[in-house]
């Protein structure tokens, strides 16, 4: 009668929000879901594996793939690059996947344009900024000043929020991955993505 | 930090769909959810609970209502009235909680009209035509023609679908349910209906 179509959600968050752990809750419940690997230049950490962290590549890999236009987006972050290979995402909706993607708001903004009505952006914001501040101080590798600027760089990404279609609490990760989840499930149900239905009566 | 913002959610469906269960359905899976009784002036059935189903009221009421603006939209149906009172609506939002209605497609373009960016709507698919034709022929009392004449409505009805937001399949009553929720709970975090939030840092 009607098919729902896949959609790909990019999250984006401050440092210290606790987006990874979200995300891994999410791809716990929607086991369909695709997760999109970023692939990077930079040296894998011991904790680490190949292919579900990052997809791990030479540099000369990595600038073969911007060449061939194998990456949705790419950026060079203190000398190393970070890019979104495209033919995994294109091969999830093909096969009817939905995907989910962990980029900043440059990616984001690539993705959108990209995929247009396909994507939908979602900052997710942490529970409050007592917390946030607490969670810094708490690495306790911080003197005064780089705690100055690091609470400089998290005013800087919060000011990217306006810039997202959605914005999710992460009050308990189980909230806010269901949240994103209905974000996710609604655009899959919007009904300008979606191909007309046939009538057979 | 942020906080959500209650939405309406009109839900519509040819009849036959299910739509009903699937309402009832939701309103026991989120129970902060306000269901916006419908006012009428046809008689109670013995089945009915006034207040629950219907706020039966008499005609010279449902004209007063009516030059009082005290419904958001009203319709005449076989020399019924039915209209949608505005005040239990306003005072759900104001507490903070969504609404669910279930309302025909002028009903539908009234709320959407009203409430413009507060507001969305779902048309609710049966899971396919053969069941719906099965479900009209077993109400038993259809001749060939009374079928005709019902498969006929439901070619009307089906072809507003085009006019809603989303589209839901009524695969499951589970899973209709859990989808109308998903886009209720997307709308209270659609970022530019929310409040821009304050950086304390």
């Amino acid at each position: 009668m009607i098919k729902y179509k896949p959609a790909i959600v990019v999250v984006s968050a401050a440092s210290g929000t606790g987006k990874t752990t979200v995300i891994n809750r999410i791809l716990e419940i929607e086991h369909g879901l695709f997760y999109s690997v970023s692939a990077t230049t930079r040296p894998k950490r011991p904790n680490e594996k190949n292919g579900k962290d990052y997809i791990f590549i030479k540099r000369d890999t990595f600038k073969k793939w911007i060449k061939e236009h194998k990456l949705l987006e790419w950026a060079e972050v203190y000398g190393e690059y970070y890019g979104t290979p495209k033919e995994p995402i294109e091969k999830a909706l093909s096969l009817g996947q939905s995907v989910i993607a962990d980029l900043d708001v440059n990616g984001m903004k690539e993705i959108k344009k990209h995929y247009s009505e396909d994507a939908v952006s979602v900052f997710l914001f942490p529970p409050d900024f007592d917390t946030l501040i607490e969670r810094l101080k708490n690495r306790g590798t911080e003197t005064e000043s780089q705690l100055k600027i690091r609470i400089e760089r998290l005013k800087h990404e919060l000011a990217n929020a306006p810039l997202y279609d959605y914005w999710v609490l992460n009050d308990s990760v189980e909230h806010a991955a269901r949240r994103i989840l209905s974000i996710l499930h609604s655009m899959e149900s919007l009904s300008s993505r979606l191909s007309p239905f046939k009538i057979h009566l």
